[in-house]
């Protein structure tokens, strides 16, 4: 397995000369005091740490797995030291707020680190942003005295956070969840049921789980209407803040999956668990929705890491393998042959991973922008970075591991035949990344988030928000010398993505079935659109020298993105057609014509 | 994990309704005594033998793997008693002569026992497929005193063949081979290296393996001009037929995979080992190529089959699985949820399965006919079967495995966190399939094939033939009622590919690029139109009242053609347009970016 290299460079051109981090920062009063500086200092520590610590353990952890013993999990040999090293260099605490122990840092930064701990390894990585996605719900929705007692050893790392949702028989539809939470004397909760699926439900690394667990109170509303959310302590916490007795929850057995071999994703039994309510009673999932939405961007990264490894190593192997001689005649004229980069298919498969990276790593922190702008802007900004929030969750959740998928898979067929082979570990970031559109709300139902609840339900008002946007950005970077085919590959993208909005909207009075039927197709062509905005301002970013990479770097993203344009971008025009093409090939066919 | 069940009458629809099997037998000399009757009574004991003897080893196989030891290979519980009672019931034999034993059953019908058997399961079918292969290249080439030694007892199944060639510096370049082999006075070679991903190059299956070798002699010219082909035994053959001493053939090791467990890769050293020349010195490749284009077939055949499981299962799954509730209002009123065969979006998944997987089958059942034609068939019908089996084999591998992950993919997604999990056996549908893209000449090669060999080196001579009959059909079919939304959508993807085909002839001979550069696009267009083409056959077919399955049949038939037609197909505009924008940009861009 190759070593992972993060793109520190890409990372730096994205933040700095594209988004202009620093002027945000010093703008908004909760910022003020970061500068380029220090995020430069912060990417390259974090650089190192995930080089040199976590992605070598990457592999081993995925041929040794998680194992469960008599309801005691082991990690992989060295998870639990790194875990601790992790902690103890503030990383999982990175964008927790400095009264808790936090670092305080914004999201646009805090998502390069995400990026670069995801490429070393998921498994690893979610151990850690579970615990933060945690600690920021119980922040935002639990009392004081919660906050106080658990936020500063979450953020300190020496606790983790889980999240408990799914049982058996209800994974999208929570309001079918029957584990149940019993009013006890003292204030408490008694917390009764099973869930599964729980990613790091219960592991080695730290000397307590803070899980956060739906439930439903004896003479809840039916459905989602009477689910409350808990906080329940793998180890009770006596009032002095040290640990105490072990709480009635533990890890029934652990699940065998396609990948994430060394996440523990565990079956968790809470058997009369004692646990504290955070937020209001039957107003669970809002409190939950705090964490998953944190946590979908987050899985959006995912899709972008392992697509970066992928891109990355295949390049390398690209390089190095010699193979058949290039079309227009021997390149490599004293060796046995040709490296195989020569062949313009294996430059396709190369460049469509790189034109989705580098465009979903500007997303993403395009994503990071609006959450900073929700949590740290004033007036207008915030409002609008809090909507803009809401319509890009889904994109980036389902697009970027979509294209995660897309890119691994790509890269694994570089490979050939080794590409297969466990050893070379591209087989690994295939399965690894598969989950990512899975889990937090499959990618269909993103798509169906985004289509009905994002963008349908405002009247497509968001929506235009961001083809506003775009437009506004075409409109005022015309006049760049070299932009043109740039912008008119951006404004055919918009047309589109509005044309296809008002049609939608349009049938979708007429006909329920429209939202869910073109709702794949519809998240897509935004992920096109938005990822032409991208590489449009990447490219207005060079154009306009304000890149400062150097001239090789500069010349590269034109090129990359010309054949994004040229190469990929068609994809909206079949996009638009299909959606248009209506509801009705979908919904007609009988239920028994499925054998 | 669910049962497999064979698709019979969808089979039969294909093979009889659509493709009329029996009246092209009975114009045959060679297949005159093959009618409906004994056709469906093969495929009945086919479907028996798959579901209940191989389909239930497929996922304890998968979790049990293959090992090593000290040398010698074991295959997982019950695959060496399964594949006796495949062998003994004349399974592996289907498709060879009656001369050595076979039962000399034409590709059509070989094609769908395949099927089925790679939908039990890829692993054990590769031990069958892969003899039945070697056994046609040895018939084809090898002298007659070989084809008396080995094939009867191949063709048997008591003996398995494997084929050698793939060393670990080279894989798609075969002029790069180092394995030697030395004349001996006896007429005999000595043959000596090393060969990797050996599939069933060692096993404890059958009492004999009949390696086929790609070696060089001393002084054999550079490159692919100095390939010999030999026969090398596991186990010497006595005179008198019965086996002799252990050759200089050794499995070294096996791989770790992705997938397909319960195959055993092998690493397998040659050490002085005793082969024999079949066919010509340095000619090779001519008879390795013979066993490659029936594998290639029978490797896309396996993207169909992974695909069918996974429609299949997901069908089930998505009838079964309660959640939330349909856009329209309570469809399972009684129930806590509905099914959630009810959301558009899980339709869209498994209507998009349905749609490539029908398709698939009828394509490959189109390319049996076009085998047999190559082979039973007399004069005109001869040659053009030959010419349309080289152009249709590289779109049937890469296709079908390309849409077979795609369809994999799709159906472990309606399955949600279950799918992830290896108990469901979805993942291993996902981590089994990905190797057909690979093996066998990966789909970039396919594709270089397709567009560089089988369409441009003649100038698009073939491509025109298929093209022409695509017409002629929608043409002499343009009077049928209700057949013309699916003709129109057929003439639209021909002249897309027509108009295709000339751009990239013209563009060739001024650019060596562009047919690497447009290769992928290409066979994915060819692809497209094939699967319109054979949409519109089964249109036709039911239209006319020529299907026999009945009214529910025929009605989902139409439905699930519109499907495609209106939100699948559409992806040809792209495809067409990405090609025509050239091979610029994939090529302008320096080595040295890619990092």
């Amino acid at each position: 397995m190759p070593e992972y290299k993060a793109p520190l460079r890409d990372m730096q051109f994205v933040l700095h000369d594209v988004f202009k981090a620093e002027s945000l920062w010093q703008s908004m009063p909760g910022t003020s005091e970061i500068n380029r500086e220090l995020a430069d200092a912060i990417l390259e520590e974090s650089a190192k740490i995930n080089e040199n610590l976590i992605s070598p353990l990457n592999q081993p952890g995925h041929e040794q797995g998680v194992s469960w013993n008599d309801g005691v999990v082991t990690t992989p040999d060295g998870f639990p030291a790194a875990f601790k090293q992790l902690a103890e260099g503030g990383w999982v605490g990175l964008s927790g707020p400095e009264e808790y122990g936090g670092q305080n840092m914004p999201k646009m930064l805090v998502l390069l680190f995400e990026e670069m701990l995801y490429s070393a390894g998921i498994a690893m990585g979610l151990y850690s942003t579970l615990t933060s996605g945690a600690a920021l719900a119980i922040e935002q929705h639990a009392s004081q005295e919660l906050k106080d007692t658990y936020l500063p050893n979450m953020y300190a790392g020496t606790w983790a956070g889980a999240m408990c949702l799914t049982e058996a028989h209800s994974g999208t539809d929570l309001g079918l969840i029957r584990t149940k939470a019993v009013p006890n004397d003292n204030g408490s909760y008694s917390i009764s049921g099973t869930k599964i699926f729980i990613t790091g439900g219960d592991q080695d690394l730290t000397e307590n789980i803070i899980h956060l667990v739906l439930a439903k109170l004896p003479d809840a509303p039916e459905g989602s209407k009477g689910i409350s959310l808990f906080l329940v302590p793998k180890v009770k916490v006596n009032a002095d803040g040290s640990l105490g007795e072990r709480n009635g929850v533990n890890c029934g057995s652990i699940e065998h999956k396609m990948g994430i071999n060394a996440s523990a994703t565990c079956v968790m039994n809470f058997d009369g668990a004692e646990g504290y309510l955070v937020g209001e009673i039957n107003k669970g999932l809002q409190g939950m929705f705090t964490m998953m939405n944190y946590e979908r961007l987050s899985v959006g990264i995912q899709g972008l890491s392992a697509g970066q490894a992928a891109y990355q190593w295949s390049s390398e192997y690209a390089r190095d393998r010699l193979q058949s001689r290039s079309p227009t005649g021997p390149k490599n004229k004293d060796g046995a042959a040709d490296p195989i980069i020569v062949h313009p298919d294996v430059r396709r498969m190369l460049l469509t991973q790189k034109a989705y990276v580098e465009a979903g790593r500007a997303l993403a922190v395009y994503v990071g922008q609006q959450l900073d702008l929700a949590k740290f802007g004033e007036g207008d900004n915030k409002a609008r970075g809090a909507a803009m929030v809401e319509l890009l969750t889904p994109v980036a959740k389902a697009f970027l591991t979509d294209k995660g998928l897309e890119g691994t898979v790509l890269g694994q067929q570089c490979y050939g035949g080794h590409g297969y082979i466990r050893e070379w570990g591209m087989e690994q970031l295939v399965r690894d990344v598969r989950i990512a559109q899975i889990y937090e709300g499959t990618n269909g139902i993103q798509a169906m988030d985004l289509m009905g609840r994002k963008v349908a339900a405002n009247g497509g008002k968001t929506a235009m928000l961001l083809i506003e946007e775009m437009r506004e950005f075409a409109k005022a970077e015309a006049g760049v010398a070299g932009v043109e085919e740039f912008l008119s590959a951006l404004s055919r993208s918009v047309d589109t993505l509005e044309d296809v909005t008002r049609f939608v909207l349009e049938q979708a009075g007429g006909d329920a079935n429209v939202i869910g039927a073109s709702a794949n197709e519809y998240l897509h062509l935004m992920g096109f659109t938005l990822y032409s905005y991208m590489w449009a301002k990447m490219v207005v970013t060079v154009l306009k020298s304000e890149s400062g990479q150097g001239e090789a770097f500069d010349t590269a993203k034109l090129q990359t993105a010309r054949f994004f344009v040229q190469r990929l971008l068609p994809q909206i025009q079949a996009l638009s057609e299909s959606i248009k093409n209506g509801s009705a090939t979908l919904m007609e066919i009988s239920e028994e014509a499925f054998i």
